[in-house]
C-alpha cells in the first residue's frame, strides 16, 4: 500500500522536505503490518530496508559472543530501523523483531541511496535526522550503561 | 596551527573527499594539543567544535540523574569527538576529558556548517561518515550493555 504525502509530515525524518520531495519519498515508501514475532531484519544481513515504525513495538536483538542473541532496544512508534544499511558495509547490526502487532513504513534501500544520488539537499536533511536518532539511541544506551 | 591535506587523508571521514574538497576542509582544522585532564567539550554546553582525535585518549562523561558524571565512554586514535553539535540542538551530550597528552584536528562547527551549505555532496560523505562511527559506537555499548 502506497502512502500519503500528509502520513510522513508527521515523521521528524521528513520534516525538512518541501512538498515535491515528499512525494518522492512517498513513492518509495509502503505501509506493511505485522503480527507478532515478525523478524524485520536479521543482524549481519545485508539491509534491505529502513522501517519507520508507526504503530506497535519492535525488539532489536544483539548477539554477543557465542550466546543467544540479547535484547539491547527496544523501538516503539516514531522510531526509524535498520540505518545501518544506508552507509558501507550495508548491513544489519541487529536483529528487529515485532513483539506486537506493527505497523510501519518500510523503504527499500536501494531505491533511497538512488534518491539521494539525484537529491542532495534531501539527502543531507534525511541524514541529518538519522544522525539525531543514533545520538538519542546513545544517549539512551549511556544511561543502561551507567544506570 | 593549519594543516596539510594529507593528514587529512588518513581520516576515513574525509576518505570520499576530492583534492578540492579537502584543501576547503584543511583550511577549517586546526591542529591543537592538550595536556591532560584538559576539557574539550562540556555536556549541555553548545556544540561549537568537532575533534578528531590524532593522538591520545579522551573519556566522554556523562551526567544520569544528580551522580556526579559518570565515564561512558573511551575515545581514541582516529575517533571524532563533538558530533551532537552538527545537528539541532547543536548541543553537547556528554563532557570529553583528555586522559593523556592529546592532539586533535579541531574543526568549528559554524563553519563546517557553512561548507555543507556550500558544497551539499561534500555534506553527504561527511555525514554518512559520521552514521557510521554512530553506528559504531552503538554497537560498542551494545555490547557493554548486554555484556
Amino acid at each position: 500500500m502506497t502512502v500519503e504525502v500528509t502520513l510522513l509530515k508527521q515523521y521528524p525524518l521528513f520534516s525538512d522536505l518541501n512538498e515535491t520531495q515528499l512525494r518522492e519519498v512517498a513513492q518509495l515508501c509502503e505501509a506493511e503490518c505485522f503480527y507478532p514475532d515478525h523478524i524485520l531484519l536479521k543482524e549481519g544481513q545485508p539491509g534491505t530496508k529502513i522501517f519507520i515504525l508507526v504503530k506497535g513495538e519492535v525488539e532489536l536483538l544483539f548477539t554477543i559472543g557465542e550466546e543467544r542473541p540479547t535484547r539491547v532496544g527496544l523501538a516503539t512508534a516514531g522510531e526509524i530501523i535498520g540505518c545501518p544499511g544506508l552507509v558501507p558495509p550495508y548491513t544489519n547490526t541487529a536483529t528487529a523483531r515485532s513483539l506486537t502487532e506493527t505497523e510501519v513504513l518500510a523503504i527499500d534501500i536501494a531505491d533511497l541511496r538512488e534518491l539521494f544520488e539525484q537529491d542532495c539537499p534531501l539527502a543531507v536533511s534525511i541524514q541529518r535526522h538519522i544522525i539525531q536518532s543514533l545520538l538519542d539511541c546513545i544517549v539512551g544506551l549511556r544511561l543502561e550503561v551507567g544506570g
